[in-house]
């Protein structure tokens, strides 16, 4: 099933509009182009339900959000709920300041997503609710292991009933669920969390998966998530004793470009763990 | 002739004002920086009459404008003409939306620019009027082609004779146009696309090839497009296998960087098909 | 001792807000997390506090600065100064506008800085006064040679005295001075200035060893320039005849990620000179 999901990427070429955050919106835009989709950013109020208007997807980003932003965000976001296009929302930071906590609430609120991007903490964050510690689940370690693989699934697939969005807890191991399943990714490599931006640069590639995948979000965002992990393992193994995270962020976006379904197929390391 | 055009910039080292996207930004420093120029960014109202003055050109790029950067554009704009500075316009995304067409408009009404820089159909949907379909050229493909050759020209001269300005149209066959004469670049490769900001890199070093030509603002921005399209294909002819769009982008600019004027001569490959 | 600093980043991860410009961002973002910290940036005034709460310590960097971030910057640095936590101001471009210089001072009344960093054009500006040319040091030159380091260094020292601040004057060769002492650091190489935001990212690196290195802000300044250095001499050795500034800049990234504390200590050139 994951070797479709690219070659639709690949076919139909899906223009997606981010408004995201100026640290790494380059590596998302390259990353766009390295997998077949084009990249269109545009963050002004003044632009954006019309940007989107021309786009297939749209993808959200709340890193370095700001008072100009965030009207764009909603309004963008909106738009795309009234044209039926699919919108994917990163939660950078969410649950380490009250307005990045806040503006993901309302956007939660407001907007209808198609897939949620977070690690364990950034999405524990909204589900308990900002400056809450304790709670039910408050318990759960903040990163997936073996170990705790079931509960955080369970964790997931409870906060996609909640939201009605597919929901991607990304860290050593993946999850992905929706309301009624979920499934595990194993690919990637730890040295990815040396390089700013790879869950960034995923939220980008969800979007352009999902966008070029109607109807099949929850395959389409496996399949970008495998896709990312096995390019974070193929360029790892480029690299030389003198090469660091620069060069291994180069060679992470080279890895997409080259990437074809019949290698994405080989590769992944995914299992279905609930449903 | 091409060759002084890239020597002046060496020599003289230009220090160029941008007022550029986020998206891009660091590879217009960057390229600015490999070609022998400097580069300030500085798009605060506040300031951007300041920083004009002390610059020998300005490039402004409505790729991510916001209700903030178009005052700093329009004063920087206006500065520069009194200073006599030549002024690059980059039309990212006109068409897009109508802030971006109305800006751009404002900005030609308001400031004289010295090169407009866009793909065909930005430089369109400024010509034809934003949401305007039909019309005299509205039946010119949206790619120059050698078929189309002719006529891109002389609606780029249409547009230079209306502006004043040298237009610069680029694609797979980049059209260069002032009010009298035509030249066609040939330089190039088509996975220049496949990498965010090569259109954006190109205005930036477009601005540095006119500010260290004075009064040779046709012949300097034939020169900058040649030299982008060797860089383009000497950097692809550096890719192994595994090499994607990330490293293809790094490797332009470093062609930028070591590009002399006698190779920039040897490899440009240009005719004038008009005047 | 210079071995202890970097190590003390590697062992303790320290979080480091960054307020930095547009254009470098995501170069600091990469070098921190590839000496070993982590990054945050985060410029809105509604929640830089908040961040800066959870940090170590912060960054502020006065290159595009705007209306919007201006306040940020402050109301970052007054909360880090409560909390006791170490701030470094990057002076990019004083001078330059009288936005830049006004900002520059207002920070400086505000805030109690642990490191400030310019090259000695943008200190000078500081110094001197915005518009003031002449001046007991206005004669200095713009450049730190062997000729001149002994005036540098005094010139320096006095920054310190006056701001309380290490001073860390960036060029050819650097500076490092608190109010007693001063050093020269002799590492690096001229091609790190065809890079832009060499400084910035540097000023990054200097944020995240003074946080690691509590108390010895001098020692752990003198230590982050010695790095920066000395990886530009390492990157620089890697280059062949077809790489640029482009390339230059992945490896010095890549430089940092690898370097340790043993090849710091062999490969730093610095010597005390005042004290």
């Amino acid at each position: 099933m994951i070797k479709e999901m690219l070659e639709n990427v690949r076919n139909t070429h899906p223009l997606i509009h981010n408004i995201t955050n100026y640290v790494t919106v380059n590596d998302c835009a390259n990353i766009l182009l390295a997998c077949g989709a084009s990249p269109i950013m545009a963050d002004d109020a003044g632009e954006a339900e019309e940007i989107t208007g021309i786009c297939g997807g749209l993808n959200i980003n709340i890193g370095t959000l700001n008072q100009r932003t965030i009207p764009a965000m909603l309004a963008a976001g909106r738009r795309s709920n009234e044209l039926g296009h699919p919108v994917v929302l990163d939660l950078v930071g969410a649950g380490a300041s009250v307005l990045r906590t806040k503006t993901a609430n309302e956007l939660l609120n407001q907007i209808r997503f198609t897939v949620i991007r977070g690690n364990i903490s950034e999405i524990k964050a909204l589900v308990l609710g900002a400056g809450t510690t304790k709670g039910v689940d408050a318990d759960m370690a903040d990163s997936v292991t073996k170990e705790n693989l079931l509960q955080a699934a369970e964790f997931a697939r409870g906060f996609s009933q909640k939201t009605g969005a597919v929901v991607a807890v990304t860290g050593a191991i993946d999850i992905v669920a929706d309301e009624a399943k979920a499934y595990c990714i194993f690919n990637g490599h730890p040295m990815m969390s040396r390089i700013t931006g790879t869950g960034c640069q995923l939220s980008s590639l969800v979007a352009a998966y999902v966008t070029a995948n109607p109807n099949k979000s929850l395959e389409a965002t496996v399949a970008a998530l495998c896709a990312m992990g096995v390019c974070g393992e193929k360029a790892y193994n480029r690299l030389t004793r003198e090469d660091g995270n620069a060069t291994y962020r180069n060679y992470i976006i080279d890895a997409v470009y080259r990437l074809d379904g019949e290698e994405l197929e080989r590769c992944a390391r995914y299992e279905q763990v609930l449903g």
